[in-house]
């Protein structure tokens, strides 16, 4: 398994630029580094020097790179779809649709360069994969899809069983599933089947991204007040996934100005201004960025105090919502929602209490 | 109807700037403007000067202001789909499942974000809508949300009752119709009534986005050339849903220097440089925005000489795709697919041939 990498921040801190320079200093160290780009556009290649292509290209010593194309992903996505439907549809339906016609929808492109990151991450190739993407809200719901996904499919699942729809669809699954399908199902393990292997992917996908080892963010900010102002929002939404960000990288010309206390304990590195295709200086100010010290915990429950603390720094209190309900908590901020289990035996208590404190939201359950 | 504009172009190239400049403007010759960002962070907020909020507040004399918020949104549009679902359904299941804990999968937003640009332009109290989107692809994949919708529609109604899938789950439409929903569907009928209100939606949308006076993009740069790269890849990109771009506004601080023959036919405006809240110098060197001269039109077909033309500057021929796996024929440029239906009497011809020409593609059929 891969370290994967990211850097977000305001459109023009210099995301791209540290991206680059980042895959050049490890893949200097020996490290077998993939940078990824999600900016089809011919920019991230220009700024990279690089004419890059829809499949890992080598561009140096332990360093490849790739742009990532959802019309070129949409095709090996589309063949995989096709099979997993003649593996379980009696007379498939879908043969005659072509990966080459479908048009991208929006989150479609999000869901599959996920898809890709993952394919890299898993093929043992690389040892870092470095993912410069919108470096926004899209990058943590892009990271939050395993998680989010889970919650949609406990939740409705729960739901449809419960319900009446789902009471009166009962007799016709059987009959309906012995006419369509290659296997006979039940009511009960109609669609178990096939979700399986989604859901051991969205486990996998979920833990990795709880795993510093495995998911990393860096946030890149200039010395203006919009920059850093997104740069903390964007700090707090990163825990709203469960994503550690592990330092500050400050475009600001050798000055980090008092951005040390605006972000403790994260650990502030400034970068020279450099002109042109300096990367030397850029990589050698660099900090050490795949054990960063010093990451606060996205949360932690501790179940014999009946206490949930959630760190959220970047917001304050009118920002953060909390609410119960559904069967779980949920927490909204940085216009993410969370759904949090307890765990046993603390599961389905409500809410006692909320304090914010010192940018940690506690919960008393 | 109002007219929503909107800025494509690279992070940092000031977009935000340009938008809030352009909204100050307008709304100072008496056109009731409201200014929509899609960043929930606060960073906008700064750099207007106003703390802003899910709904639109009024900052000035025919200025209002929104942020959208997918969580805020998302709790609006759950209310209409569970109305929706008490319509149909004999026992609505959705009832128990609150609009407050939905969590936000990309695409989502986006999806809601366009819905929320359709109500605030129907709503008859504004002349202009000035989207401050992510000013890059998403942004036009938001715009082609109807023309993609209304293509998977068709193709895969067409699928389905063509296919042994379709054949098979016929018998069983009218007793579950039957015994789930207010109303029984034959199945012809089914699901025919609840699209019928989405495709006229959609019709609304896809005619908007073709229509200038309805949606127009303006192009922002620097004097940076993976900025300019980037512009030019958007310009092209636009045309692939139809959006008109309206011209070029260059943050060059007033030079335009060869910006003119890199996007000929628009017309490029050189902005000075300005520092702070320098808004009356922005405003009096931006160009009137509404009704731009010299836009191409994105496709013409003329039927008798059995050509289809689509603009597509910014692009060369290698990077355009044309297929015709389906029933329609695709383009495929700018990472985004582009099928189209030709009139009566082209329908279903094949591609006889195809030539790129002064940044158009030339079909013939």
């Amino acid at each position: 398994m891969a370290q994967v990498l990211t850097f977000l921040g305001k459109g023009g801190s210099g995301r791209s630029t540290v991206a680059i320079a980042a895959a050049k200093k490890l893949s200097g160290e020996g490290v077998r580094v993939l940078l990824v780009s999600s900016d089809p556009s011919p920019a991230f290649g220009l700024i990279l020097g690089v004419n890059l292509e829809g499949d890992p290209l080598n561009i140096g010593a332990n360093l490849w790179a790739v742009q990532l194309q959802a019309t070129h992903l949409i095709e090996k996505a589309w063949e995989e779809v096709k099979q997993l439907e003649a593996k379980y549809l009696r007379s498939p339906t879908l043969k005659n649709v072509y990966g080459q016609e479908l048009s991208i929808f929006p989150g479609m492109d999000t869901a599959l360069y996920l898809n890709a990151i993952r394919e890299y991450n898993t093929s043992g190739q690389y040892d870092v994969i470095i993912y410069d993407g919108s470096g926004d809200l899209t990058t943590l719901r892009m990271l939050g899809i395993p998680e989010n996904a889970s919650w949609y499919f406990r939740r409705f699942r729960q739901v449809f069983r419960e319900s009446d729809f789902g009471k009166a669809l009962s007799p016709f699954v059987q009959p309906v599933s012995a006419a369509l399908f290659n296997v006979s199902w039940s009511f009960d393990d109609f669609a178990e089947q096939p979700t399986q292997e989604v859901t051991s992917l969205l486990d996998q996908g979920k833990a990795a991204l709880t795993d510093p080892k495995q998911v990393l963010a860096y946030l890149v900010t200039t010395e203006q007040a919009s920059a850093i102002a997104q740069a903390q929002y964007l700090w707090g939404s990163a825990q709203q996934v469960g994503l550690s960000v592990g330092g500050v990288i400050a475009n600001t010309g050798g000055n980090s100005g008092d951005l040390a206390s605006q972000f403790a304990p994260l650990t502030v590195t400034p970068l020279p201004r450099t002109t042109g295709d300096d990367w030397q200086t850029l990589m050698e100010a660099l900090p050490s960025l795949q054990n960063p010290a010093n990451i606060p915990q996205p949360i932690t429950i501790d179940v014999s105090a009946r206490q949930v603390r959630v760190f959220l720094p970047g917001f304050d209190k009118k920002q953060v919502k909390l609410t119960q309900y559904g069967p779980e908590i949920t927490i909204e901020a940085g216009d993410q929602r969370r759904n949090i289990t307890l765990p046993h035996p603390l599961t389905g208590c409500p809410v006692k209490g909320a304090k914010f404190q010192d940018s940690y939201l506690v919960i008393s359950v």
